[in-house]
């Protein structure tokens, strides 16, 4: 057994067995070692920021982390911008990055970079191995860090969509003469930190606003938007009239046929202010107070509205988001039921040419019993797509809560691995698609049931309209360049398939409803590029 | 004017007006200005990795530095790996990394990151600008910094060869509000510091050297590999009998026949130790000491053998290589002329399926006068390439200096904008090619003259190399799947294609021929796949 086999065995000593890699020279003993144990799954993506998107689709669906294996500082870099997503959506990660020898470091020779600065703008844990004897504890303490910050215990099998992830990324750094070393035996499992319940004192204070006489509003983000989180919700609201929010593209959402509906927060500061309007106090839970993405001149950048005071009855980690929600339903409606709305399934819309306002009618009326619903469809679903689905059958939504464009398809690859059993469905924004477009590959080397809808409007849409926002009159020809897609148009079913999966293209909502069927009624990937009207 | 119009101008002052760009929404001013200043070129690349590598590809050529506009932290987080490359290819080049609003980052809203730490791994110079006053002085800083490593006067046109870029990364931080609040006048042209002489009792020691008894060779990088560069190596040899050499992979280095050859270093260190065998004494001129790429257990990562000594004539920065290396051939060899190598042009291998043997050969009969050569062919060139093309007619080749792989694509499309005169031939491996295939788009857009040839033996056929380096015995079915590209074979004309590139295939030395002479014949640009034997 040598150092990467002791790194290898504490992976799995602490559950995390699949390791989305893409691999150098400094982890060849880690490759070589996944030949004697096959219970360690290697994915083997053909970009970084496959990598690290698939690590953060598949804790987002089951709680426990994956590894990824990253070549030095340049593998990691490629690596950040999706694991600056996961941070943002608190998932648990364990990046294990390769280094240089310890003797060769000294050396700058041409691929050495500074790792623990780029690791550490993403990560809560970084730490680099010195020597064989921490490998093993070195590893369990990675895997314990990513799951110390509030995640539900995995092992509680009573509400499966219990496990909404809620953790942290950490980055262990293995010289390679460690990894080619003699090991020492592999650590054992080290159980994570349990999260903490809430404060009291929040809590009473929270029943105290939910029951008084002023408007009041819940906040809520991680695993209170699990199931069980939004039929809690749904009882407060029924005992009090309090309505529920949650952010726009939450890291993972319920959503569908019998589970109780929650607004997301708009995109746009506007959509913000009205939704909140009147709103005395809103109450956090699990949630971040809201902000705009961006700063706009004169406009402030906190949404919350003035007048409405901000109370945090949970914090955004440590802190059991789904206990605690479900104690303050039990204490402000004990013994009222969640009401169980009946609403009429979504139809498909009479068939036209596809546009922002219908292509999301179709995925609503078509999608699947407990399809995973990866969202990046951005523009063309920010306003759309949340009504189309919510009476379809139940589902999760997976959604951009990092902002970084280019996690759909990877966080897609994640998620089909971590539930083999369930249809996953990418929804895709154009621009998007191309950071990580080598993801499809991946979708067809492990034959999984993605059906990738590429919202194809050949332009960069969202900067389109913040460009107009800019208030600086019409846009030019060399401003126009630098957003529009097209000259030449790009023909994602090419690309598709010049990665193996089978593609088709639809112009209208017929065309798409059908593709979209056949893709689903079919195992292994598809990708079905939906050529929309220009925003 | 605005913040942003002031930046724009006074990189446009200091010579700077190409920018390779992915912008985002806090970039958005920047966007819109340039439809105001139509002589700086928007060049829209479809990933931030494509815009960095770009903007070293051109400053190779030009010997100036472009601009990119990356979009915060993830913006430039996904651009690391392309920087990396260029730091280590000693490119000048000038980042402008849009943030938020002053106002906006204690907010903590989704993108917020630490730019700077991200900025630092692979910049000399990184600056936040912090009021509007200082947007103009810190341009000019951002390029006079990037230009101040050592560069030469890009004004002495005498040989246009001479401006081997020799420069360093400044990444200037730019907060939306400075870009959205009223300008100042955009700053002056700022002249770089010019670069040093080379010491004198240096020059004096190596003269002594090179004329002395014990066997001496001279390592030569940057400016040093200009056309003049190497005739006044050749000279030194004349005179001497010292042999030059060049890293394995040089940033630029000039080729073909009528230009002195010199020797690349091999990868392999084996490769080194024989050829710098019975070498008593190494003479640096603006390299670097050779040491292996990674460690290997119980192997030296110092490349010099025990015995050599190694001497600094030219530090790597801030010295004028190709002065000093004039100097030493005039002390050494004054009145010796270079000789003029009259060697037999190459002709055509016979037909027959392609493998790592004879491709290359193919390329050197037909690579027309004045090609810019992008090399990232790694296994399938290390040791084909030069030979096969050491006579073919005069041309630049530009390698990847920083082993960062993916740089190929990028740096074509920034050679081929800043040489709309010459031919570009990038030779590009396969695996390496998916970091960044949203390149071709760029290429298409820009209808630029560029023949990417991909080098497709379906492997990551380095790392097969170096996990049977490890000893392990037969390599088994897991660490297999992570090395193989196959299962789906990737279809290059297909993804070609769908970016809007014509492509074809090529599976014999006759097709290849045939292909790669239409494709020079025909404006605009083309990719052709060689599907070559496996490694």
């Amino acid at each position: 057994m040598n150092g990467a086999e002791t790194l290898l065995r504490t992976l799995l000593n602490n559950d995390v067995n699949v390791c989305f890699a893409n691999p150098g020279t400094s982890e060849m003993q880690f490759v070589a070692a996944l030949d004697r144990h096959p219970e360690m799954r290697g994915v083997l993506c053909l970009f970084e920021g496959v990598a690290t998107g698939a690590a953060d689709g598949y804790a987002r669906m089951t709680g426990r982390p994956a590894a990824t294996l990253l070549h030095l500082g340049p593998g990691l870099a490629n690596g950040l911008a999706n694991l600056h997503n996961a941070r943002r959506a608190r998932t648990p990660l364990v990046n294990v990055v390769g280094d240089h020898a310890l003797s060769h470091k000294a050396l700058d020779s041409p691929l050495e970079s500074d790792i623990e600065a780029a690791a550490g703008t993403v990560s809560s844990w970084v730490r680099r191995l010195g020597a064989v004897a921490d490998i093993g504890p070195g590893a369990a303490d990675a895997v314990a860090a990513a799951l110390s910050a509030g995640v539900p215990d995995p092992t509680d099998a009573s509400d499966p969509s219990r496990t909404g992830a809620s953790g942290a990324i950490s980055t262990l750094i293995v010289p390679a003469d460690l990894s080619w070393s003699p090991g020492t035996p592999p650590a054992p499992r080290r159980a994570p930190r349990p999260p903490r319940a809430a404060d009291a004192s929040d809590m009473a204070r929270a029943v105290e606003l939910l029951t008084g006489p002023e408007p009041a509003a819940l906040l809520i983000d991680g695993a209170g938007l699990t199931e069980s989180g939004l039929h809690a919700a749904a009882r407060i609201q029924k005992a009090t009239g309090t309505p529920s929010f949650c952010p726009t593209w939450p890291a993972r959402l319920r959503r569908g046929a019998g589970v109780p509906h929650i607004q997301p927060l708009g995109y746009r500061a506007e959509a913000v202010a009205s939704q909140l309007s009147g709103v005395r106090h809103l109450v956090l839970v699990g949630a971040r107070e809201p902000v705009a993405s961006f700063a706009y001149p004169g406009r402030p950048g906190v949404l919350t509205p003035r007048g409405t005071t901000v109370h945090r009855l949970v914090p955004d980690t440590g802190v059991d988001v789904l206990a605690a929600l479900t104690e303050l339903a039990e204490a402000v409606a004990p013994g009222v039921p969640a009401p169980a709305p009946v609403r009429a399934a979504p139809v498909p819309p009479a068939d036209e040419e596809l546009h922002t306002g219908n292509w999301a009618q179709v995925i609503g009326a078509l999608l699947p019993q407990e399809a995973v619903v990866v969202d990046e469809s951005i523009t063309e679903g920010m306003d759309t797509l949340a009504p189309a689905t919510a009476d379809a059958p139940a589902h999760d939504v997976l959604g951009l809560a990092g902002l970084a464009i280019g996690q759909g398809l990877p966080v897609a690859l994640g998620a089909a691995l971590a539930c083999p059993d369930r249809p996953v469905v990418c929804l895709q924004a154009d621009g998007s698609a191309l950071y990580t477009i080598s993801a499809l590959w991946s979708h067809a080397r492990e034959n999984l049931d993605i059906t990738t809808v590429i919202l194809n409007n050949r332009s960069y849409a969202i900067l389109r309209a913040e460009l107009e926002r800019t208030g600086k009159g019409p846009i030019g020809p060399a401003a126009t360049a630098l957003l529009d897609l097209g000259r030449p148009d790009i023909d994602f079913t090419a690309l598709a398939a010049g990665m193996g999966v089978p593609a088709t293209r639809a112009r209208t909502t017929a065309e798409l409803a059908a593709q979209f069927a056949a893709a689903l009624a079919t195992p292994g990937p598809h990708l079905i590029e939906a050529v929309l009207r220009p925003v």
